[in-house]
């Protein structure tokens, strides 16, 4: 038992995302456990999944999770806010043998803890927006919580092309934000529900005022996972600092490149893995 | 071989799109052939294609394409910029018991039809313009044309997100295309290389100025299959208004709701078939 112990806790931690918004998690968990070894995927040839149903999010998850669980992982960490309010259930049932933890909860903590009104604001994609997985993790946490979610998908493309401040990014923002935070009674606190938004986040702190709190999942969920991996002996002891695998399904240009912008860091194309992209699903 | 012919001419034209861009299409199809019957397929679960890589776009479109003419159409439209200009000579090959069109060769055609100058500008996906397959397909048909090719990915998002005018897609628009187009010898036209920017149209006008041709391959691919299916034998000529069958791999409502501002009429639901989205594809 001891035995297994020790080799576990020099597995990887897996890492999965839609794509590359995760990499703003990963860096997160990094930087609170620097001597864990990490097995990032992205699975770029099918992103983004926050337009997409829940039954094909789902279906995406399942299959990726499988992935990473068969290159032997000791913990999965689902970097993709969508997925994880869609899919987090049925991937802690379906691979019940490891520890699997999502970022809406995480996220929703950070959003109580921010807040001293309670009235707390949500954006995320359509997907997660329309699910509630937010809405319900906050008011779980804090029932008096006043929640309002909105979806704002242009975020994701701003994300993407690496627009990240300027007029462009303002005027989309007052146009999806605006009134939310203009009213009488307005949030004070701003939870940023899609892991791709972190890097708007100068931008979006000029529409909404200097006073209003922004909270993303990042931060929370490194502390969550360091917490739940403390509590299961599962650290990784090793005086080093650990690597990082990067697995992508499709493009491995294309993520290296914007991949740079999320991390702050350059990547090379030849650092990312391509990985098959339809993995065998074991039912 | 007439009895043949005749069972032929009835059956659907099938149009394949990565997602809905392509009923611009479908509208000026249904708009120079009335009677025929249409088969249109959004591969929603996997959209959108633009920005993935050329190897990817190839096994989703033999994949769609498959699915197709596995419901017996008669003739294939290629209605994504993206598909046609990555994957057309491979599907033709394919596909080689029915006519395969793309929307590529329309497009430029339409293009130099338009331009004095012989200067062009395309506007496209990130895939498309780093394929070439409009500046090459453009230079064959005019061989002295100055072509630049920009790709415009938050273009895209503007359409699914129905912001198709005013200040916000102009700002967007003018980073884009100012540079291209403020310059001496600028472009006398602008192609449209993606099916989703002709509902960003009059914006795009304001922004290049009113003296530069906008083009875009709806109306000569329509112009194009005509001829076609004419010099085959294969023109459906039931005095009828023929129906549209419109399947989607994923997200019925969303897809209807996006439909809409496409074809400029409401679409329910209910009238979108959601087909499997792993298609079984033969070797």
């Amino acid at each position: 038992m001891i035995d297994h112990l020790r080799t576990q806790r020099t597995q990887p931690v897996g890492v999965f995302d839609s794509g590359i918004g995760g990499l703003t998690v990963l860096r997160a968990l990094r930087s609170h456990m620097p001597s864990e070894q990490y097995l990032y995927l992205g699975d770029t040839a099918r992103l983004p999944y926050g337009s997409k149903s829940p039954e094909t999010i789902q279906r995406y998850s399942l299959q990726a999770a499988e992935f990473l669980v068969s290159r032997g992982i000791k913990c999965l960490v689902v970097a993709c806010n969508t997925a994880s309010a869609t899919a987090l259930p049925l991937l802690q049932q379906h691979f019940n043998s490891i520890p699997v933890i999502g970022v809406v909860e995480p996220g929703a903590a950070a959003g109580c803890a921010a807040s001293r009104s309670g009235r707390i604001a949500v954006i995320a994609t359509e997907s997660t927006v329309q699910g509630g997985a937010y809405q319900r993790a906050i008011h779980r946490l804090r029932a008096d919580a006043s929640v309002v979610a909105h979806a704002c998908p242009l975020f994701v493309a701003l994300a993407e092309e690496g627009w990240t401040s300027g007029p462009i990014v303002e005027s989309i923002a007052r146009r999806y934000l605006e009134e939310m935070f203009s009213a009488a009674g307005a949030p004070d606190t701003l939870l940023l529900g899609c892991t791709h938004f972190p890097v708007l986040r100068e931008a979006l702190q000029v529409v909404v005022g200097s006073s209003v709190h922004l909270v993303d999942s990042a931060e929370t969920t490194a502390v969550a996972l360091k917490a739940l991996l403390q509590s299961k002996q599962l650290v990784n002891e090793a005086a080093q600092i650990g690597s990082v695998t990067f697995m992508a399904t499709d493009g491995r240009e294309r993520f290296a490149r914007v991949a740079a912008h999320f991390l702050d860091q350059p990547i090379r194309s030849d650092d990312v893995e391509l990985v098959e992209p339809t993995f065998a699903l074991k039912k």
